[in-house]
């Protein structure tokens, strides 16, 4: 029933004797409890490790993806713990080559949340839900003492129809493929990193938090069959997902660091926490693989949509080196580019 | 898009200005959080508050449900957080009339959480799975910090394709159909009571967590069209369903409270902690209005599925008195049986 996205190269072991955060976080600890324990238990096709699953109901295929989102603080700088809510699982959707037609949600709610807080998360996800062009059909609550769910955990499932002309396979990724990516990386994580206050940083910065299915829908219609691959770089980071590329699709990619376009409040933040921009978490973003021949046209048809005006070419698809993303800098020096390690920003989503 | 199951007579409203226990504990609590507060704003058709939204995808007519799982401890006897979080789910869909095809799971996991306990779960949640003829297509994790999750909360959502022959409605019931129960309520909500080991209290119960989909298969074989209506009793239990189908129906409901069969331990335990059975949760019950011509037929079938040896009629819908649950007692009184009240249990599923 369920139908494969992503094939997994070489699978990861679980060793580790309790949870840490760091296997919430999206990069390597992520993957590992993931497709080494999870995965396996659970899942009838354990190698089915996309985005979104694609099963079959009578002659009607449908996408169906499930997130939670346990954001901290609930509401920061161009979005909330709602509004991601709704948008990450109809980009999940979307990057799987689906337009999201119905979600239903789930809250756990902490014992003394204030109504005003859960009912502007409300009006945030019913907002979000309505510019994404998707119904919420249903859902439960359920409540937990004080002191436990930190307000409120909000999970959602998306059921989505597949889009005409494009099959996203990263088996199908070749070398000379162009990797293309839809705008400046890092501010949801940075964002929310700043929201907290914990650090004595300042920048004006937003949440990206947004539907990428314009985008996907834009790109599709310019490039129909040429799109091979697309996923929304978020927890890890366009790093991770690049490594997620090249360790599934059995190929190297090669990126320009200065190509990666990277907001002046992202990069002063990175720099002084000695992060890199590569592995902050992104929500309204895209990285898509196309063939070389329609990677022009993709790159027009991204940018006429509004949000994708940044959009550009980072890199290309390699035989070589496999399983490994180098990224090339402006002297000329290459570095491998590795998936998020550890979990520098917990709860960003 | 979305098809009710349900409507509401008359609205509640939410008026409260913080979230409290009882707010999940499935009465009426629950009610007006979920009817004046999260529906109208989340729900295109916010009369839609049945156990599982309809949803057409070109041709073909799906039912979505969503569940999450608190419950404390994550273990009890006859069962655990996994197990419940899969039959739950697959539970709502069968009392809609439909059976389950697909799930999709979402874990919120408290980090310190050892690593034997999560592998449990999973192994928990696969079996029952299987059991159920239910297939785990995808999932999402994310991490929150020690002290916070106690241990861990699952969300599932379940896609299922509807039962041929029959139409769950609460509006075709009428006067004279009957009540009919699958067996002794109250197992569940009293067995993690006594699990917490706050009381000084033991008995020999378990939870009755499983799949009613094969008893409800067996009714609808039997009684077809004849089958108005299906709840499974859980948060509020019985009581609270019974009240569900008088208020949403637009009848009366009278039921023999001598017919209600209720285990030895769970009659003690209620007796000793002042709570009614009638109120307490139950995990793999079904209560289902049937047409008084077809009842004898139903209970017949019931009675032949696994698990179902001790069903009966425990009463009937009458015209009057509209909105109200009566309860006849043995010696020909009566006393009108209203939701639950307040939250005597706290996170029990």
């Amino acid at each position: 029933m369920a139908t494969l996205t992503t094939f997994a190269a070489a699978k990861m072991r679980f060793k580790d004797l309790q949870i840490e955060m760091a296997h919430g976080a999206g990069g390597k600890a992520s993957r590992r409890l993931v497709e080494g324990l999870i995965a396996p238990i659970l899942l009838e096709s354990p190698d089915a490790l996309g985005d979104a699953a694609h099963v079959a109901f009578g002659d009607t295929r449908l996408a169906i993806t499930a997130d939670c989102f346990v954001v901290r603080p609930l509401r920061f700088p161009g979005g909330s713990i709602g509004e991601l809510a709704v948008n990450g699982t109809v980009n999940d959707l979307a990057v799987s080559g689906a337009r999201a037609e119905a979600l239903v949600t789930t809250f756990v709610l902490e014992a003394g949340l204030r109504r005003e807080v859960l009912e502007a998360e409300l009006r945030a996800m019913s907002a979000a839900a309505s510019r994404a062009g998707v119904r919420i059909v249903g859902g439960d609550t359920k409540v937990v003492e004080h002191g436990d769910a930190d307000g409120m955990y909000i999970s959602t499932t998306g059921i989505g129809r597949l889009l005409a002309d494009v099959v996203i396979d990263v088996r199908s990724v070749k070398p000379g493929d162009q990797v293309l990516l839809s705008g400046p990386v890092g501010d949801h994580g940075i964002t929310i990193l700043l929201a907290r206050g914990d650090l004595d940083l300042e920048a004006d910065l937003r949440s990206d938090t947004r539907s990428v299915l314009p985008l996907v829908e834009g790109l599709v219609a310019a490039a129909g069959r040429g799109v091979r691959w697309m996923r929304d770089p978020t927890r890890g980071g366009v790093a991770t997902t690049l490594n997620e590329l090249a360790r599934d699709g059995g190929c190297g990619v090669v990126i320009n660091e200065d190509d990666v376009p990277v907001h002046d409040g992202v990069r002063g933040a990175c720099e002084l926490l000695g992060l890199d921009p590569l592995h902050i978490a992104n929500e309204g973003q895209l990285v898509a693989v196309v063939a070389p021949e329609c990677a022009a046209e993709a790159l027009r048809a991204v940018r006429a949509v509004p949000g994708g005006e940044h959009a550009c070419v980072i890199g290309e698809v390699r035989a070589q080196p496999r399983g490994t993303v180098l990224a090339m800098t402006r002297y000329g020096a290459s570095r491998v580019l590795d998936m998020l390690v550890g979990d520098p920003l917990p709860r960003i989503c």
